[in-house]
C-alpha cells in the first residue's frame, strides 16, 4: 500500500450565499486586482457586473485579462504576468471554468519571474512566490479549484503541459451549483466525462496495492457522476444534479483520492498531446480514449481492476474477471456516448492520422510510459488508431 | 442542500517512512519541544526512544508532559501549559491517541493566555494564538488528528465538553498504520465504534438535505469501518486492516463529511455527560447509547435516513422504511455487540441510575436538544434507561 502525504491549504467556500463574502476575500489580500475571464458567458448571466460592483464597493483598482479560451495558451500567460508586473497587481481573481483558473494558475507564479511562463511550465526555472489566487467556479470537471496543477499548451510548439506545484493552490475557491445552470450540453457532458476520466485515470486503474477505503469512495463518486450527469442534461437547472457535480469534480482531481500514486496518468498524457494538436476539449478527448486504451491494456493480470470498478458501479454479476472488465468498457461507453452523448471517435471530430506517430513520440518522450501496462510509442499508435 | 466552507490546513504524513522527517519537521518550528503522551505504551513499543534520539539529535531542548489519560483533564491541560509559559516552548509534540492529541490541543491555546483553559474551554475567553502543535497518532478513532475541535473534562465539575477552533488543526500530524499493531482488543474496538459513531451521529443521521455524494462516501467508509474492524481484532499485525481503519477514523471526523450541518450530534452529547461523570471510554459510551437512540427517535418521518444506511451498508432488502430501520438497529447491534464484543448496557460497566436526571438537564441545557427528533430531559433520561 503506497505512503502519502495530503496537504491542501485551499478553502472552499460552497453554495450562492457564500459569494457574498467575495469582495472583503479578495480585497483582504490587497487593492490591485487582475480579474481574469474566458468570453462573454459570465457577462449574460449577470456575475461580471455583480463582481465588479462589489469589488468597487470595496474601492479596488480592476484590471482585466478576459478571452481566455479552452486549451489556454502560454502567450495568454504572458500577456496576463505583464499586467500583473506593470501594475503591482495584489491579487489574481479567476472566475470560469477549468481553463481561466489554469491561465490564472500560471499567471500567478510567471508574475514574479524574469522568465516567460513556458519555461516554469516545463522546469526550466523554479517559480520562488505567487500572487494569491482567488477562483469562482463556472464549470464542473477539472477540479483546478482546490489542487496544485494547471494545464497550458504551447501552439507554436504544439505542446501541453502538466504542472504541479504547491504555490498553485488557489486561497480560496468560491463554487456555486447555481453559476453552472447555463453550460452548454456539450460542456456539462465534457465535464462529466472530464471527472470520471480523473477518478479512473489518474487514480482507480493504477498497478500496485490500493487502500481498500480510496476505492469504495472513488466506486461511490463514480455512481454519482453517472446519476447526476444523467440529470443535469435533462434538466440543467436541477440544483441537486449541479451541486452532486460540482463537489464531485473537486473531490476527483483535488489529491485525496490518488494518495501516493506516482504514476503516470496515461490516458491525459495522450490527451494532452492529441489537444495540443488539434484544440480538443479535454474532457471530450479523454471520453474517447479512455475506453479505447482500457480495451488495448485489459489483460488477465489487470481485468481484475477493471472488473472491480464494473461490479460496484455497473452492478455487472459475472464472476469471470474478463468477462466482466469487457462489460464494465461497454457500460462506460454506453455512458458516455449514449447517455452524455459524445462522440466516440477522433475522426468524427475532424481528427487525422497525420500526426500519431510524432503523438505517439511525445507521449513516451523517447521511450515508453508506465501504468498497468508498459506502452511503447506503437502501442499508443495502435490505441489512436482504435480511436478512428 | 446546506452551504459549507471547508478549509483543513493540516499536513498528513501517511506510512512508516514518513517518520524520518519528524525531528526536522517539529524542529522547523523551533528548539523547545513540549512532548506530551500518555502511559508506558509508546516505550514498550520503542517509538518514546526513536523520538527521544532523533530530536537530540537535532539539539533539541525536550521538556515532557506524561501520564495524560483517557477523558483528559483540564487540571492536566493547565499543567502543561504551565510547562510552556515557564520554559518558552516553541512548538508542542503530542504522542498517542484521542485524549493526548485533545490534552495537547487544549495546551497549545491555553499557553499563550492568562486565565486557565477552562475559561477557553467554556468560551469565556478566547484564546489569540497557539503554539504550533505536531501528532503521532498511535491509535485509531477520534479523528482529532485533522480537525480544530478537543474534548476536555472537568472532574470537580463533572462537565467534559467539545471546544472547536480553527487554531486548534495541528499543523502536520504523522500516520503510520504500524503504530497501532499493538493496540488492544478493547481500544481497537472502542476505536472503531468511536469512528463508525462519528460517521453516524455527527453527519449521516441529520434532519434535512443532504448531498448525497456524501451520503454514498459515509456509506462506503462504515462499510470499510466493519470489514476492517472485524479484521483487526482477529489479525491485529495485519498492515491493510490497520491503515484502512487509521485513515477511515480521520475522514469519519474531519469535517469532509459534514459539510454545513450545524445540529448538535445527540448521543455524542449523552455520552460526554456519561464520560464526566463515570470516566467511561468514550467509544464504548458511543457503542451502547446509539442504537438505543435510533430506536428511541424511530419514527415514520426519520425511518428512511436509517433505512437508506441498512439498505446501502448492510444490504438490508426491504422496502418498508420502519422495518428495514429495525433491521438496520439490529445490524448495528451485531456489530457493536457481537463483532467488536463491546457491553451493551451502561448497567455492565458499573453505571447506576442515580445521576440521569442531572444528565439529562445538562445534555439539554435546561431546555431541549434537536437533531432528527427534538428531544426534551424526559427522553434523554428514558434513553438511558433503555441502556441499563
Amino acid at each position: 500500500m503506497y505512503n502519502f502525504v495530503l496537504n491542501i491549504p485551499t478553502k472552499i467556500l460552497f453554495g450562492s450565499e457564500s459569494r457574498k463574502q467575495l469582495s472583503s476575500i479578495v480585497s483582504s489580500y490587497g487593492n490591485k486586482i487582475l480579474l481574469v475571464y474566458g468570453e462573454e458567458s459570465i457577462k449574460k448571466i449577470g456575475l461580471y457586473d455583480e463582481i465588479i460592483d462589489s469589488l468597487k464597493r470595496q474601492n479596488a483598482e480592476i484590471f482585466e485579462l478576459n478571452g481566455v479560451a479552452s486549451n489556454p495558451r502560454h502567450t495568454k500567460v504572458d500577456y496576463g504576468a505583464k499586467i500583473c508586473k506593470e501594475n503591482g497587481i495584489d491579487v489574481i481573481l479567476a472566475v470560469g471554468g477549468g481553463s481561466v483558473i489554469d491561465c490564472a494558475k500560471a499567471i500567478s507564479v510567471t508574475a514574479n519571474e524574469d522568465c516567460g511562463c513556458w519555461d516554469i511550465i516545463t522546469k526550466k526555472t523554479p517559480p520562488h512566490e505567487a500572487i494569491p489566487l482567488i477562483t469562482v467556479v463556472t464549470v464542473a470537471g477539472t477540479g483546478t479549484e482546490m489542487n496544485n496543477s494547471c494545464v497550458i499548451s504551447n501552439e507554436s510548439l504544439k505542446i501541453k503541459r502538466g504542472y504541479s506545484n504547491d504555490l498553485l493552490y488557489p486561497k480560496v475557491s468560491f463554487m456555486d451549483p447555481v453559476l453552472t445552470f447555463s453550460v452548454s450540453t456539450f460542456q456539462t457532458a465534457c465535464g462529466c466525462a472530464d471527472m470520471l476520466s480523473h477518478v479512473l485515470d489518474t487514480a482507480y486503474f493504477m498497478p500496485g496495492d490500493r487502500m481498500d477505503m480510496l476505492c469504495v469512495v472513488m466506486e461511490s463518486i463514480s455512481k454519482i457522476i453517472i446519476r447526476y450527469g444523467y440529470i443535469a442534461l435533462r434538466e440543467p437547472n436541477n440544483y441537486t444534479a449541479r451541486a452532486n457535480l460540482m463537489w464531485a469534480s473537486t473531490w476527483a482531481l483535488n489529491g485525496i483520492l490518488k494518495n501516493g500514486i506516482r504514476q503516470p496518468a496515461v490516458c491525459h498524457i495522450i490527451e494532452h498531446e492529441i489537444s495540443a494538436y488539434y484544440d480538443v476539449n479535454h474532457g471530450l478527448g479523454m471520453a474517447i480514449i479512455l475506453p479505447k486504451w482500457m480495451k488495448y491494456v485489459l489483460n488477465s493480470e489487470n481485468a481484475c481492476l477493471f472488473a472491480q470498478f464494473g461490479r460496484a458501479v455497473f452492478d455487472i454479476d459475472s464472476a469471470n474477471n474478463i468477462e466482466c472488465a469487457e462489460l464494465t468498457i461497454k457500460k462506460l461507453e454506453e455512458f458516455l456516448y449514449e447517455m452524455l452523448g459524445l462522440n466516440s471517435k477522433l475522426s468524427e471530430i475532424g481528427i487525422t492520422e497525420d500526426a500519431f506517430e510524432e503523438i505517439a513520440e511525445n507521449v513516451c518522450w523517447g521511450g515508453s510510459i508506465g501504468g498497468i501496462k508498459e506502452l511503447v510509442p506503437q502501442d499508443i499508435i495502435n490505441i489512436l488508431k482504435m480511436c478512428m
